[in-house]
């Protein structure tokens, strides 16, 4: 179990924190907003109305304690940067701010924010991946060159072994992987056969998992 | 090489249009503000001033002859409803719309969309399991159940072989892949030897993983 404190409960701070408690943490949820904070008060382990602005606020909230603070206030960009600021100057042990644009990310970092999430540009990445790739269900980029994609197998693979498609030398791909309903079991045997009826987890560059997707 | 319709050019739309050509696919961007277009028109395949509330603009954009179109106005959201709805009568083959709240997700799938995005939701959820998993650094929901972490190798593993630790038969988890640097190999060996100097993918049910990530 972990302890977090979510600042700002709109949308976003608001699924965060519930999702938090959901998988057994412990979470501070504090709004300045009365009605944002008794809407979730019962479903978390603490829940405060205060303006985080004011220092005062943030120093009752004894924020070393806690594993991360996140600030979830992104409508009102210079709140976020003051209590980003008042968080680490507090000695939080971990700040993650939520940022729009570029700009934002660079003036919460510059501040001293541990990291930032780019909601919207993120998501964007991800769906234009996943629909670049065809037959792509969903994917993990592990650099921003190498990834991890779960695909349908491949049809002209279908009833070939790994040693005989010749993933490796042909792809340039691992796959390291066969999905089976909810079901994944590594693959170990180049004699493996590839069948239809089971989706591949492969790792690759984004480039050659690509090229693959369009081969089919 | 695929072609997608993008409607809206707020920044998820903006950011989704151009990381679709970034990767190498031919996108039509379309909004009813000028100057949004012309932001982006030099970066796109093709774009256009237009509103698509309006049937005969979607008309002349032959909605059908796109792998997908995205529906991103989700400021507005009962241009968004019109907008999802003209495209399916229209035969687009998928449809893709953004929601900002469930009850959106719900009336956008209600009247067609093949699938909707659920920004905020989403990454709250991706930033909620990754802040309560110790050391993983990212993970890849396969089911709501199911995933694939990447984590930094429990220190108690570390100088121990695969079947030493008993990672299948203790932990409920399969190793799949061994992560050093930006190169990943899968895990085929029982007498593989844990080292502190890699990171490991593994798959199993977040619960499993989750308990896996807090003993260290």
């Amino acid at each position: 179990m972990k302890s977090f404190l979510v600042i700002g409960l709109g949308r976003f701070g608001q699924h965060l924190a519930l999702k938090l408690m959901d998988l057994g943490n412990e979470v501070m949820a504090v709004d300045k907003e009365e009605d944002r904070v008794t809407r979730i008060a019962h479903l978390v382990t603490a829940s405060q109305i205060g303006d985080c602005q004011d220092e005062e606020v943030l120093k009752a909230l004894g924020v070393k304690n806690y594993d991360a603070c996140f600030v979830c206030v992104s409508a009102d960009f210079q709140c976020s940067l003051e209590v980003t600021c008042a968080l680490k100057e507090l000695g939080a042990q971990y700040v993650v701010a939520r940022a729009d644009r570029d700009k934002q990310a660079k003036f919460l970092k510059s501040i001293g924010a541990d990291e930032v999430i780019h909601t919207e540009m993120d998501m964007a990445h991800r769906i234009a991946v996943r629909f670049s790739a065809k037959g792509a269900f969903e994917y993990i980029e592990l650099t921003p060159e190498y990834a991890i994609f779960e695909i349908a197998t491949p049809k002209s693979w279908i009833g070939q072994s790994v040693a005989e498609v010749g993933v490796r030398r042909e792809y340039n791909i691992n796959v390291i992987g066969i999905k089976k309903g909810s079901d994944i079991t590594p693959l170990t045997k180049a004699g493996y056969v590839f069948s239809e009826s089971e989706h591949l987890i492969i790792a690759g560059s984004q480039k050659d998992a690509l090229k693959l997707m369009r081969i089919r």
